[in-house]
């Protein structure tokens, strides 16, 4: 029998998010599993790594299973960079992301920290995916993710992944029978239209709370937001070449001679 | 005479640093200009916003320029969502994020507040452009950038930007007669190979510093690392479509059936 493959698992929700216990729960069938995921919160860190500031990390022991796990101080990207530093003795055959609680579709990866873990493995050379559950509650419902997060987990290790890609899943509400595939897709144009909650201290001072209202302007169907929509799972091929290859030449007309 | 721009400044180091000050100067000279920018340094902070605490903002008088400023508690991705949602009355025509003290070429637009800045910006459908100098000095000499700057954002101006991209503009660490000129060029691949260095706290806890080398993959002459080696200064064109578009139909070929 082949040696199991390493499996390093981290999030943004915290070490204690029933997402990510869920996710480690799948993973202990495939492989080995090393968790090293933040002691706190860390939504919406975009890819914030911590530089100007001390990084704790701690063993934990959180339930029964056979997995390894660490909590730190940091943010999901220093998770990976901790875990392949510091902690693994050899680099992890995939790293996967979340479950996150709420959507990571659409414009959202650009926020999302459990895809910003995924990024950074991603630029450690090593295959990634990030999961996320359009439910952004605690006690949300992951088990109609489960076989196909060990699908898709799986099809990564046969198949690898293009050099500079990692995926973006994001999965419906809905129960099991309900879903009706996966789709392929690009991230669907779309943007948040901030509303900021302007309120008063007790000692007078102004303060806001950002909410706001998601404004997708994408009327195609190969998108994650559309597929999401339609019942299905989505599955985009996230690059951190974020260079926009088709504008080079046009710029390359303007006048910048001073 | 035609209305002068309404010109949005930030960065990710704070609105006390150099770079930002020197930025303001020289958009003093094109338009009318607001200030919304970190109250203290955000470095690293990638495209963090501010979902789980409130946010703090205040009006400044930091020098005697003629701009209109504020500080915020939160992120730069946060001070544009300020400002085009609660401070600005009308959207502005530019926004102009730095001058950033260190380098954002490369892989280090991932990680850079800066470029999130600008790319919130973009996002809300702002042209909009990131400074950085390689020159992490506080008492950096920003000056050389000053008539390039100038020059780039009118161009900005006259020509638009098209939708979906924002400019990344990179200076090398040199004086004016010794810069060669402006290269339009794509991400270099690179990545940091990271060292973390372990200490023991007073208490005989561990704790980590994350420190680092950079490590350039890309021989191209076409990169921006290329550029800025050669004494250039280099623009990316930078988009926040992150699908890998050319590896969609191959990800069509796998089996996600259960």
């Amino acid at each position: 029998m082949k040696k199991k493959p390493l499996i390093l698992i981290t999030n943004d929700d915290g070490i204690t998010a029933p997402g990510l216990r869920s996710l480690i729960k799948v993973m202990n069938q495939i492989g080995e599993v090393v968790v090293v995921a933040p002691d706190s919160p860390q939504s919406a860190m975009g890819h914030a790594i911590t530089i100007n500031n001390t990084l704790f990390c701690k063993k934990e022991k959180i339930d029964d299973g056979p997995q390894v796990e660490y909590s730190t101080s940091g943010t999901p990207a220093d998770c990976v960079k901790l875990a392949v530093n510091e902690i693994l003795d050899r680099k992890p055959d995939i790293c996967v992301s979340g479950i996150n609680h709420g959507s990571n579709a659409s414009i959202n990866v650009i926020y999302s920290g459990t895809m910003s873990a995924a990024i950074e493995a991603g630029i450690e050379g090593i295959p990634a995916v990030g999961f996320s559950l359009l439910d952004y509650n605690w006690d949300a419902d992951f088990s109609p993710c489960n076989d196909h997060i060990k699908n898709i987990v799986e099809n990564v290790l046969v198949n690898g992944l293009k050099k500079g890609v990692v995926l973006n899943v994001n999965f419906p509400k809905l129960s099991n029978d309900k879903i009706k595939g996966v789709k392929i897709c690009r991230q669907a144009k779309s943007y948040w239209e901030e509303e900021f909650d302007k309120r008063v201290s007790p000692l007078g001072k102004n303060y806001y709370w950002l909410t706001g209202n998601f404004v997708n302007l994408d009327e195609g169907d190969d998108t994650d937001h559309w597929a999401l929509e339609n019942d299905y799972i989505s599955i985009v091929p996230i690059q951190f070449d974020l260079t926009a290859h088709d504008y080079v030449n046009d710029l390359k007309l303007w006048n910048f001679e001073k």
